[in-house]
């Protein structure tokens, strides 16, 4: 086995730095059983892809995402595309034997979803991982831990939100409004995420949607500048001295949840939370002992331990960069010298790495599969939000 | 007119405690159009009451409620009774001619409040209170000023939660676990008033519950030290060798709203929150601005206001003591000589002694009609918690 | 022995109020061994005077000081008024016999201080108190404990401040702005405070003052409205056309001392410090924990453990209203429905009446001789911020 | 003039690391004028450095900084070395006409920091930088704006601690506890930190040291683990069943200071604040307005505008991340999608970076004369303490 992973990287927006910046970084701060080399970048613009090559170090670049993932070369593929492109590339590249990667949401569909889970089924060579990054802030992947431990016991209550606020009505619509591209809004983009994490962090399944509202409270928005053609880096319909156009997914989708343990939660994501800028947050009640995350204050845990003697029990602010005593803070800074966004992104290549070398990664990764849970959840709740009652987890298969 | 005004209290427990006090108070710090005299304590426990009458400085004390709401010396029978009794003696109150001030939620039963409110729109000399008192945290006034003046804009979101975690499963089976006596649990004792709070910052009404979970994780309990009778200081039916009794009341109830507006809310009520003592919270999301309370930092609200310039646009923690620019502020201390639970409490006072002379409350205060609408909302919750499927407001009368 | 004090309360203004709301609630909460009488509240303004004896339930008023504190059925003397006058007042109650409580600082001067602390040592049948208030604050009081307990070790690092900000260019010069009257500024007023708290909590006194800077930023302030002549009340010397008189008192007092353990600290105390309104806060750290406090969140203790597992040691908030596990939360309201300012000054009456009724308080109370400790450092740091040199605490005497 | 800059670096531990990284990351997240070119590390250890030179991408290595500072290939020497090594590394490289970035503490002494400064001044050709990394917190750049626009008015207070607890008793005795190595312990470490962000933000320079303690809690350390000599590496004087050596540095020093404005601020730098990972906290306060900063929450700043009304005035938390609105953010991610210390040196770069190419940094940087003056107020600290007396920055030359 070669101690090389030539990757293949669709997608060189937002996501295609954050990846490609932990590619690079990774072998640097992790001692690496297998070293991920930025072999080949694959983007839609071709005027944009050789300087962003350039920049990031790869060492080829394409607009045929096609031919690259059928290239013997290639070890993984890591599909950081639009998520209406995430179940044809990523079939492609397991079609081709390769290791997959793919960004969050799994699918635009549920039925491409469960195609990927299957495919990744039957591909048994092929490892697959879904970027549900957030798994690994080092605090995310402490509270997984204590959970695990029992420091929680039974657990209650889940309580997750995902908060922003840039989708206020003068924001342009860019493609992340249009259904078609995006498949839904704040839903996929950020109630994935969350409903990753309290899957993640408790180690318990939804078993209900009880009930949901997914509400666009903005339906007509700017066309954005340069607008010309129905393109998903423009956007809208071209008519004469049209200026606006539909915006057709949710800003805001908010639902209740039973867990198959018995516990309940609440959930919610939306763009229009005035003065949270990315509030992604969660709170658990257990009875032996609750936690407290939010995103950006990332480097804290708050742990609250219901067998602390009553006078000094308090919610404790755990700074979670202690090498040696919180996950993935030996690879980074000195105590509390603190890390950021993109640190989890690295962290992720580095137990994707240990996972291709045949060892364990540092807290769990989300494959195909278990990213299909997420993804029944959040159609579950499509359809709670649609019929205006509960649905069954066993109904959406 | 006169200036004073006869106070019978029905209720010597935690309620009984609370009113006393800010009776006791209110005109000390108030200069008040109308002074309240603590007339007559009402209670059961005729060992604990004459105590506790000389304590509160109470001139009469009598276990025979129903005399004593008909004395004519007495101006306003406040009803700080359990659940169960606010409807029958509200409305022996009302039919003597008194103003009537009652503890939340309004009553047992929706059908209860809805005799209580009618009762109270036929006594037309009759002025009625609930004991909201949250809203008369300067922070939660000041919230509800904001709003009114625009400073938020369109409404979107209202995000809602009381948690405590005093439920834990060793706690004895009181009253308030048992559903005749409490008729809910979490539910009417703290989503009454944060559906309150939601409503009054607001100003909007609840349209509809999309969807609702009632729980109740723990089903037996330990019966109280003594409880020798079915009774409301004890619990749990007597039997042989019975150690525990059957808790029927929700532990938790979580909701999804509808306002009128267009916004959407999430409310949550438990008594299982491990490490959440009394975690009163609200947020509040327009287009403008949003707004952020706590009962556990009480003294403070926080705003963002959207029309910041951008880079030093941020949540402002607002220290809600300014004499002359808070409500209430004026009556108390210097400036961050900050306030607690019981001062909610006196300001309530103070504005009922307003509203009985014939003065404007400093903010609005919820009358039986206005409690109604929330009881509405709590009945349409329990609904849509059986039915697992969302219930017009329009079909709760 | 009799289970009544009869009080007699010198002054009527910001701290007559605050004391006569404690004397008015204290026996409502604590079951007190003695029960404090109002009895005759003393003034100078004889307009106010009645209205306030009536509002605050005060049996008589009186604009004589020394003839009250000499009558037979006064128990306690509560000095309240400006610092200058205290050691007079003082005396006197003691020459007659009374027992005395007395506002902070002590005296105007350290001579003052000391006659006090003399004429107390003599008195042996007087009690002495000094309304150092904070040290009754729940979270203050555990934070004791807690050093008493050893749970924070040897300790290293005091820091202290009360940082306030109302002293701006526009505030008039009123009475706290005249060396006449205050004695200092900031200094007596704030840094008293929180050096009686670092004594309190540590368990040790300081050894010196190692260095100092007082500093007044506004030395012309404008008259106060209506202030026609050199007084208490009004102030600055009236002279033709002028508007504005002279602010000789510090706006701020900083220190650096250490104790006799070995601990160093720093001590700051301002009124200019925009933005804090009445920041009241200390930090200790020692080898095996750390606490910190600060007032604007009063009912809140941090504590560090350092013995912790390193997984999930962290600053633990620590809401201190756990009846049975939190110094006075008893008295008050179920956990976390939080107590404010004025409740330090009713614990305090508690504990003064326990003590008179020859019982222990709840935490230690200051008595003259305590509180002359306090006015030595306060003496010692006037004199190394004057020398801009260290000054040995042995040498201010 | 090339766009390309080739790095020596001396040093390879932890800022040896970080600096790495920066050279890295720069590159990659602005568009540098000139792009740093990892060329050569230098470092004692030859067993580690060939990996870590593979690791980071360095072109070559080498244990003689003699020879290569004289390399005619270099233009940057990067003295990244224990504080004792810096004068005449720094030296070296201005004699052989580089570039020269050095970081903090300017120097082991003032003399050593005064021939740093001389030379630098005389190397017209050459540009030095000091490596005060937090005045590149994107809110701490941001502060210093607000104060440069007038937002804060005229300033009385500094604030200013920088709090670490590693120093505990069981902490080995590594060279940063040895005088002849580190020159002084939390002073040159963390104060110089301060100094120089106080200098920064304000504007203004320390006129007075008033007063100052300088305190060695633990005078005995274990030997580190294999410390066989006394080098930098162990330490501790070797002598027969010896397992302690002596630390000779401060382990905490704390000090007031006078400004030329006239403003008065407290510094304050320990490692043995328990609870206190790496609290480095300033606040200032103006007439007009107050900022906060602490670097565990380093994306934030907070800001109190005087000018705000009344009722809705209140310290705003700023989150710092605003591309186009905060200084450096644009080069990062999304809002509020934080980052961490190691971005304060790839800013840091970055800003190097424009200045060598004539251009203007982001906020102003640090030169050899800039940190010089902040290698005076750590001097007349020290003399302050010793002599126990205040310390004008005129005597310190």
């Amino acid at each position: 086995m070669s101690d090389m992973c030539n990757v293949a990287l669709l997608g060189q927006k937002f996501m295609g730095r954050a990846h490609s910046n932990a590619y690079l970084k990774a072998g640097r701060f992790f001692n690496l059983p297998k070293t991920p080399v930025r072999h080949t970048i694959v983007g839609l613009d071709l005027i944009a892809l050789a300087p962003f090559a350039d920049r990031w170090g790869w060492r080829n670049y394409s607009t045929n995402w096609k031919e690259v993932v059928k290239q013997s070369e290639i070890d993984l593929v890591d599909v950081s595309t639009p998520n209406c492109m995430h179940a044809e590339q990523a079939l492609a590249a397991l079609a081709a034997g390769k290791h997959v990667a793919c960004e969050k949401p799994l699918a635009h569909t549920l039925k491409d979803a469960r195609a990927m889970k299957n495919a990744a089924g039957r591909a048994r060579r092929s490892k697959t991982f879904v970027w549900f990054n957030y798994r690994r802030c080092p605090a995310v992947a402490l509270a997984h831990r204590l959970v695990q431990e029992g420091r929680l016991g039974r657990i209650y209550h889940v309580r997750a939100k995902y908060l922003q606020s840039w989708g206020k009505p003068e924001t342009p619509l860019v493609w992340r409004f249009q259904k078609k591209y995006a498949g839904t809004g704040a839903h996929g983009d950020l109630n994935a995420h969350i409903i990753d994490m309290a899957r993640f962090i408790t180690g318990h399944e939804i078993s209900e949607v009880t009930g949901a509202i997914a509400e666009t409270f903005i339906t007509e928005r700017p066309l954005p500048a340069g607008a010309a053609r129905d393109s998903i880096s423009g956007g809208g319909r071209r008519k004469k001295n049209v200026s606006t156009g539909k915006s057709d997914v949710d800003d805001c989708v908010l639902f209740l949840a039973r867990f198959k343990n018995g516990a309940v939660g609440t959930f919610e994501a939306t763009r229009l939370a005035t003065g949270n800028l990315n509030n992604n947050s969660i709170e658990i009640n257990g009875e032996h002992g609750s936690i407290r995350f939010g995103f950006e204050d990332m480097n804290l845990l708050w742990f609250f331990d219901n067998n602390d003697d009553k006078a000094t029990a308090g919610w404790r602010r755990i700074m979670c960069t202690s090498a040696g005593n919180h996950p993935y803070a030996g690879a980074w800074w000195p105590d509390a010298h603190i890390i950021g966004y993109e640190h989890t992104f690295v962290n992720m290549v580095a137990d994707m790495m240990a996972v291709l070398a045949g060892e364990e990664p540092t807290v769990p990764l989300p494959n195909f599969a278990d990213a299909y849970e997420t993804q029944r959840v959040l159609e579950a709740a499509m359809l709670a939000a649609k019929h205006r009652a509960a649905v069954k987890l066993s109904e959406v298969k």
